[in-house]
């Protein structure tokens, strides 16, 4: 109980103005605001731990909008809003309908007459997911406005073309208890690297959340892919001015050993060029098979001019000490695992693999956190409230 | 609380007999019990904006039995249902395999041994719809007095062939809110009034829910098609009938001009021809595709005679002040918006978006209402109870 | 009350050490862990008779993974459950990406953070299910162990290839209901009968379910099938043993009449023989549609040989009196109703329909039952917690 009062004194300290909005993309945040959704997050999970509920909503809505299959963010996503309260609804728009306009204005308000939140992944069509999104929130702003919102419900990006909030702020509370304090992550060297897979079309937004908030720390980021494997150039010059804002640096190489050397933390992981991505969101929307089928065999052919980028035994020995924390968003391809080849060796994984567990394992608190600061002008004193309120979440526990 | 509190004394001025009971037609409702279920969604939509949760059920499930798609009233019922503190569970057949005798009532029992209420939407086949409804009724009715059933289950319609006393009801509780009052619709005059639509197959319980409302009220009602787009005769002739019973008067043009002259309140909206939708019921459960085929592209272009049946500003123009209220169950044909030529002018359309919106923002309180009379024979106390009680929907809010 | 009291004096008698653990197989638990079960599912159906909310969970996930499609077992899952507190997330794995190994051990903990309860249905692969359902268990131990999960969730076995424990409790609870306790079925003669279906593929679990639980309280069973259509040999050698421990008789006769001589309670049911479900995993795996048909082709023509296995008046007169207590797990192949001929003639299902239903009333219990004993150490204490506690499942009721 001390701890959690301790964590509750420390999020008092932070000057935030997050309720009534969305959490979109970590860098439209302060500084305080991230460490004030980690902070709650810490809260939230201690909590649990010791059995008592945060559960601040007796009832209300929280529409899951999955634009893309995803059976752990769905899960993250229930977990968290359960964990607070709301009942989870599924608004399934069936892919090939994909809204617009005047049709996202009016689903956006007939879903959210009793909602609190909205949760939504869309990280298909390069350019349109954060888009969506934004689309979403104006309509909501408006229906708030002329009243017809009772509430204003805050949206969280499950993910989109730009950025994955919910896993780089998971990924960095992880390495905040692992590394004992977000401050000792300053002057950290972090390799953020492309590797082999054997599927295509993966998207970007895992390293782009990853050099996007990695670069708030003060670290030693080291983006590497090969040539060709671009990500969002703007993504990638505004990691690099933060990078230098925050006393830290921003290094780029197209070989993933060097990247490895004397990294303290590896994220191996496949993702598609940039302009593959850009090519195929044409394709997707006339849904032309053949397009897509053609591109593919040939995005899938320069894949395999790069199947050395996989993290092996032997990688992991250019690390620092040979013992960087190796972190995957999950599901990794894991070489005679999961495929022939894939993005790291077999016993490099298992050596990490409760790592990764539990990496994936802050997710749904880092998503209660966002809609509780997204709800709640005064986090502190609620959290405080329910400290006294001192609800067991299971009776007799 | 003065306003709840005086909502709660004019509830318990009223006779009526609902708990036990089903809400499937509103003409199967008395005046009393119609006012009640719109005083009751006043009172749950008051208590949950002064932040006093209406949660009845500390646990219990509602289950939604949807034969047709339905984002807007899956939401509705899903909210409505969590609000009194029930989870949604989904029973969905298969559109293919629609069950009958036997297998109705045995499903019906299977599903209901911890089941507080069941929305079900039966819209696509004229003359098995409501049909249906009866038969789950029935059965629950059997399972009760076998005592295979600890309690029965209310039934809410939510969209047959014949009513869609959801929707019906939010858009009456939209207009007394608007005029001031249910008494002031007295003398009002409604055109529910066909519109043109490029698609075919629309349902006829939207405008049959309307007269059959309307004509509750002393409405003067005009009823607008063009020749050979009825809808189910009975209903009309009893509209009628109940038009004449409650001083008001029904009207019927196949002018859409005439319609709106002097009208305080449009509905334009497109339909199906009852004679349509009944040659289509055996093409549908025959699976006859080409059978299908045919019919719409006859329908199709029958529609294309009639593009002029557009709620244009001209027509409005025509109607009281030129200003009579413009209302639609949306989503709505928009032309030059979500089609080239549909039910409503965009610049008129865009002028009443917010009145739509919030004439939908009705049906999740009216959908908790008919559950909540359904399931207590006092719902004044009850609510007089949830009031002394006084517990906090948001926590902290 | 005092019912309720004395059936947790009961409980409080039993020596369990279930806690922690799963429910996967009944002859796993010992003999006071059934009635344990037992008791709890009475317990929890009379407080919620009387209004007693035994809702322990204030938050929490349920995950329910249904492999193959069930109505009926899906609302049972559901309501116990949502009895407790739970909300229930469905995993979708999708038919044909049937996961093993890394991908079992990875999902098992991604789905787990925050979850109390899982239950597993998967009866499809003949060897496969249980199997599949102890790797789940084996990986929720490890995530345990390694500090991933922070408790662990109990699995609720929801029928697989060898048993199907949910329903022969809540068919044995029944029993007792019918005749006055468990300890009336000593010496009852119980037929286990196979029937003709006019469908293949019916899953060995139940039959295998009814006499792994029969011959656990001394009853004379009677197992019926024609030639051919046996049962997992392990499961029938094993139920020998037990009705042997347990004072009671195992026979077996290929001839439904003899099966049905003076029975107390007749169990006809269709099931595909053994070697016939062998022959179909590899098929199923294959996705050999022409392999399947063939099979199917074989086994319905060997099922027409036998369409005189039918639970007909005729044939009920050969029991007890001409009374024995018809069972079924419904849903019943019934002549001239669901099919032109099938296991059991209208006229008798007819008689018991009620009966049957009354039969599946006590599924959600049993569940709830098998939820609560797997997390609960000193179930009386809780529940006499409850009793105290004296919450309202339905305010004001």
């Amino acid at each position: 109980m001390d701890e959690i009062r301790s964590l509750i004194g420390r999020l008092r300290g932070k000057r935030i103005d997050m309720a009534g909005r969305d959490f979109l993309l970590t860098w439209e945040k302060t500084p305080d605001e991230i460490e004030a959704t980690f902070l709650v997050a810490d809260i939230l999970r201690a909590m649990r731990e010791r059995n008592i509920s945060p559960r601040v909503f007796d009832s209300g809505i929280a529409v899951s909008n999955f634009r893309d299959n995803s059976t752990r963010t769905r899960f993250s996503f229930a977990s968290a809003c359960n964990l607070l309260g709301l009942y989870i609804q599924d608004l399934d728009e069936g892919k090939s309908q994909i809204a617009h306009g005047e049709t996202v204005r009016e689903t956006a308000n007939m879903i959210s007459f009793l909602t609190e939140a909205i949760g939504i992944r869309d990280d298909m069509y390069l350019g349109e997911g954060d888009r969506y999104q934004r689309e979403v929130s104006k309509a909501l702003d408006d229906g708030v406005a002329a009243g017809v919102l009772p509430s204003r419900p805050t949206i969280v990006n499950l993910q989109n073309d730009i950025d994955h909030p919910t896993q780089a702020m998971a990924d960095f509370l992880h390495l905040a208890h692992h590394f004992g304090g977000l401050d000792r992550l300053k002057g950290k060297r972090i390799a953020m690297s492309w590797a082999y897979s054997p599927s295509y079309g993966k998207p970007l937004s895992v390293p782009q959340g990853i050099i996007g908030l990695a670069s708030r720390f003060g670290m030693d980021i080291v983006l590497a892919h090969p040539k060709g494997y671009d990500l969002i150039p703007e993504v990638v010059e505004m990691s690099k001015r933060q990078a230098v804002a925050s006393d830290g640096s921003f290094a780029f190489t197209d070989s993933m050993d060097e990247a490895f050397e004397d990294a303290d933390i590896v994220y191996p992981k496949s993702w598609a060029p940039y302009e593959v991505m850009l090519r195929r969101v044409p394709l997707l929307h006339a849904g032309d098979r053949d397009g897509l089928k053609a591109l593919e065999k040939e995005a899938l052919a320069n894949n395999a001019k790069f199947m050395d980028w996989e993290c092996t035994e032997e990688k992991m020995k250019l690390t620092r000490n040979g013992k960087a924390l190796y972190m995957h968003c999950l599901p990794a391809d894991i070489t005679d695992v999961s495929c022939e080849a894939g993005e790291v060796a077999a016993s490099v994984f298992d050596r990490y693999r409760d790592d990764t567990y539990r990496e994936a394992s802050y997710k749904p608190y880092i998503i209660a956190a966002m809609v509780l600061l997204g709800k709640f002008a005064s986090p502190a004193d609620l959290l405080d409230g329910l400290l006294a309120r001192g609800k067991q979440r299971v009776y007799g526990a």
